[in-house]
């Protein structure tokens, strides 16, 4: 009863052992990230096409949540970017951004996405989470934050502009270039400027100056929060917001997180059904890789499966408390991590904080300029983009290149959900492909070993009478018939042929369709008068055809080596020469 | 040049060496053909919903351009039952059977089916139709033989009914008995009988009474030519169609192959391109499993994307002579190589025979029932129906066992579009779920041998240093996490290990999701300060990872042999033994 209670509520495990110097630790972790998470929160809810205080909502009750049931001891869940834009993205299409019915749409998308990660923890499908490939993830996140950077341009340039597609975006960019606002860009400009010196000059320069490391990290991470203050405080001060044309956050209710309803019309949530399976994926992919990272750094582990409820848990949190969509994020979790939180705890401190700050400090927020938000946002996922991978599948794989290419290219030319659900689809039919016409060797004895090699690599002795094929790949239906092709090609070409061996040391599977080809093959080979063997097969492979009529219609043998089979198949032949 | 042109069109190449023998041989297979296909072309083309002619103009064209274009010797083109349900199925979604729209879409079907098949045999892709797994393709052979069979029991009982699914067929039946016609009754399950007499009964008796093997089979393929002949006779003596309300065929036009066009709307070609991509694939899929048994037998070869390029052209044809789609019959093609077909000329000369019959004959099959055609089809079609598949999937794969009852339950549950879909889909997704978690044994020595073995299995020497880890799969994105997981696991739970060595003999792939996790574990485990090593790497692996700073960043070794890696790994612990 315990054991199970803290399986699937961890926080029974940790809390045991909770005591003053966690507490500590936890709570400066918490200082730190809290105010981190205020400008971001902010930022996220703007990319999401939500009022400001939605994004420090869901990062509330979801970041207790999923204190209590999730595994991480690091991890900070909230609004990220990329699931931010999928909101965007699948909100947008059932509701006009701005009206009641949109952050209706995302309480739903959020309750949904939160239902499914439960329903796979629950019943242990984490794995599915694995058919992302690491190249399509990685062309995916480059194509999103290029995709999410100029969705945000419009803020800095102070005009209207919609769309899903980097097209669209450019496109309405453009057209709507006269609005422009001065005074807008030159913050946005000056503040994006400012951010990317932070990122990439301050820190140096800090390093230099004598600052340890990790002083020099928070003052650093703490860019975005002064860029905030003097961006708002200039606003305030030269009242930007009027002559300026400058747009701020406005109002901002000073509340605790409401009790929200998400819609339940049927139609709504066909609609939203498989943006919120591909958003809860993504999300799942994103939060357990930086959750296995951190964990991995202290010897801890982190049980996918597990993570699927917390993140489920924090997700329908999230629907009833005015949220969006939430996931555990990289950037927040590791300056947790690395500001030294210990346990879950250090999460339900920051939600602490961030429920003193929508109650307390949203007023001072009110001209803050949306320009700003954007900036931080568009820094931010600037350095997510990376077109390494490009290079780097390239060279390594060609299949993996194609993979990645088509989900960038169709993230940013159709939208994310094509982009992405082409690159999973592309990724299985090329897996498929590539066993689909497995690598197969005819090999021959090394000479005075018992080793057999590629005929095409290595000097081995044959014997014309015996054709000796390696299988170098599990077989299954798509490439069950390729071997039945291969095997009569050779048996057409090759006249003097009495047997055939096939060497199975690496074939892991034989499923039910390579079994009836194997049949083919013997009923084939047994009308032509060849003999038909195997060699080398694996224990479970043999298991199975143990079960089978097969071995017994099998008109030749199962060797235990090939060299076995080499010495009695070829025992003819070489008499022949002794003659 | 001339070479090229045998390659796309081998009549160059078999018609080169055509002589008075292989001409009298073709011409006695061509006539046993044309009288049994006489009846079947009009029962399929009732099955389809299209006016009898369609099947016997959808024998013609189609015989004569898979004469020259395809590569199979005995292959015989025309309607067959699959394919024909198919098409009622994907025609009835348009349009009203009966209609010239239905007709019309028809003709469009088998265009889009032609140009399909034609592109991927352009493109060399005929892989494709691998990806139907053999447990699939035989319970969607199963389903459809029973829904074929139910579709037809409304001509037996002269009623009207309707529905593409089991439920439906079942209940639009029950609902109108009312109109139950006895004579057809007795008509349909009268020539049931006796066709299943014929079937079943006849042959052995022929042989018993001295009939040589090849008559007895000619005189049992009569059997449904019999049943026309009488049944037609009956009714028009008897006049049944009149006073017995006996549905007969009625009037056929008496005419060569019309010259007709498909329609080319889009919204039509929208609606017809998922179906006639199915059609297309199933109909490959049955005809080269026909057309390579058949090769098989004489040492023959056939070229699966020939076979495509061959098979467009029919459909093509088709679709501009009043045909439908069309694809290798399994009995037809059966019967033209028993009766001695040697070249496809033999299937010109059997066009030129239906195409007699349909300018000659058509007014002789006025007065047959539709009840006898019923009986054709439903005595044909039960002869493909066979759950054995279920019981052996079950005996040898569970997974195999899953994806065929899907796909029977679905074809029937749901029709055979979406029947054979899902299996596709399980079957892809099945084999992906295997590979997801592959079997990693814990190996040690096997003492007094350099070979090394599970340490579950075997009594072996193990080092408490030293994990060794057998990985049996190739390694790609979707098993790649489980590594890193498992790896991690053991190193967590273990802490006097020094060293981790994987062994990589049946890992015939390592993609780049794959070496990602393999960097990530050699990140991790540097970290820990424990060594990672990998032996027995095959050559296409290693030639891979050569390319990459995986085995430059690699904090270990890579081994060739597993004996190597253990004596330098376990020396350390051989000393302190001997100290």
């Amino acid at each position: 009863m315990i054991d199970t209670l803290r399986r699937y509520i961890p926080v029974f495990d940790w809390g045991a052992g909770y005591n003053r110097e966690t507490f500590s630790n936890d709570m400066i972790a918490a200082v730190i990230v809290t105010i981190m998470l205020i400008p971001q929160s902010l930022a996220y809810a703007l990319l999401a096409g939500l009022p400001p205080e939605a994004g420090i909502y869901a990062s509330i009750v979801p970041i207790i949540l999923y204190a209590i049931f999730g595994t991480s001891r690091a991890l900070a869940v909230g609004p990220v970017a990329v699931v931010s834009l999928l909101t965007a993205s699948a909100v947008g299409q059932v509701a006009e951004a701005g009206t009641a019915g949109y952050a209706v749409a995302a309480l739903t998308l959020a309750l949904l996405s939160g239902g499914f990660l439960l329903a796979l923890g629950l019943f242990r499908l984490g794995f599915l989470a694995n058919f992302l490939s690491h190249p399509v993830i990685a062309g995916f996140i480059t194509a999103s934050g290029i995709l999410i950077a100029t969705s945000q341009l419009k803020h800095i340039l102070g005009v209207e502009a919609h769309g899903h597609t980097l097209i669209e975006m450019v496109g309405s960019l453009l057209s709507h270039l006269t609005q422009l606002s001065v005074v807008t860009l030159i913050i946005g400009a000056a503040t994006t400027a400012f951010l990317f010196w932070v990122r990439k000059g301050l820190k140096p320069r800090l390093l230099k100056a004598g600052l340890s490391p990790k002083l020099a990290d928070v003052a650093t991470k703490a860019g975005p929060v002064a860029a905030v203050v003097v961006t708002t405080l200039a606003t305030w001060a030269f009242g930007l917001s009027g002559w300026g044309n400058v747009a701020v956050v406005g109002e901002v209710p000073q509340s605790l997180p409401p009790l929200t309803l998400p819609g339940f019309a049927p139609e709504l949530i066909r609609q939203l059904a498989i943006p919120a399976i591909l958003i809860s994926i993504i999300g799942f992919v994103e939060s357990v890789s930086v959750a296995q990272t951190l964990a991995a750094k202290k010897r801890q582990r982190i049980d996918p499966n597990q993570e699927l409820i917390g993140l489920g848990a924090a997700n329908i949190g999230a629907a009833f408390t005015g949220g969006y969509p939430v996931t555990g994020g990289f950037a927040r979790s590791v300056v947790n991590f690395d500001a030294g939180a210990e346990t879950p705890a250090a999460g339900a401190f920051t939600a602490i904080g961030l429920a003193i700050a929508a109650v307390a400090l949203t007023p001072l927020v009110f001209f803050l300029p949306k320009a700003t938000l954007a900036a931080t946002i568009i820094v931010a996922v600037l350095s997510l983009v990376d077109f390494s991978i490009l290079k780097k599948t390239w060279a390594y794989s060609k299949s993996d290149f194609a993979a990645v290419t088509a989900t960038i290219l169709l993230t940013l030319g159709m939208g994310v959900e094509i982009g992405v659900a082409s690159g999973v689809v592309l990724s299985v039919l090329l897996h498929l492909y590539k066993t689909s016409a497995p690598h197969v060797a005819e090999v021959g004895l090394v000479p005075g070993t018992e080793h057999f090699r590629n005929i095409n690599r290595h000097k081995v002795e044959t014997d014309p009478t015996l054709l000796t094929l390696r299988v170098d790949e599990s077989l299954y239906f798509v490439n069950a018939r390729f071997l039945e092709d291969l095997v009569q090609d050779r048996i057409a070409a090759d006249c003097p042929i009495r047997n055939v061996v096939l060497m199975f040391p690496a074939v892991n599977e034989v499923d039910y369709s390579a079994l009836e080809s194997l049949e083919a093959i013997n009923h084939r080979l047994t009308d032509l008068g060849i003999g038909f063997h195997l060699s080398e097969v694996k224990g479970p492979v043999m298991d199975r055809l143990k079960e089978t009529h097969f071995l017994k219609e099998l008109n030749g043998k199962v060797f235990l080596s090939q060299y076995q089979a080499w010495t009695e198949l070829t025992q003819d032949s070489r008499l022949k020469v002794a003659e």
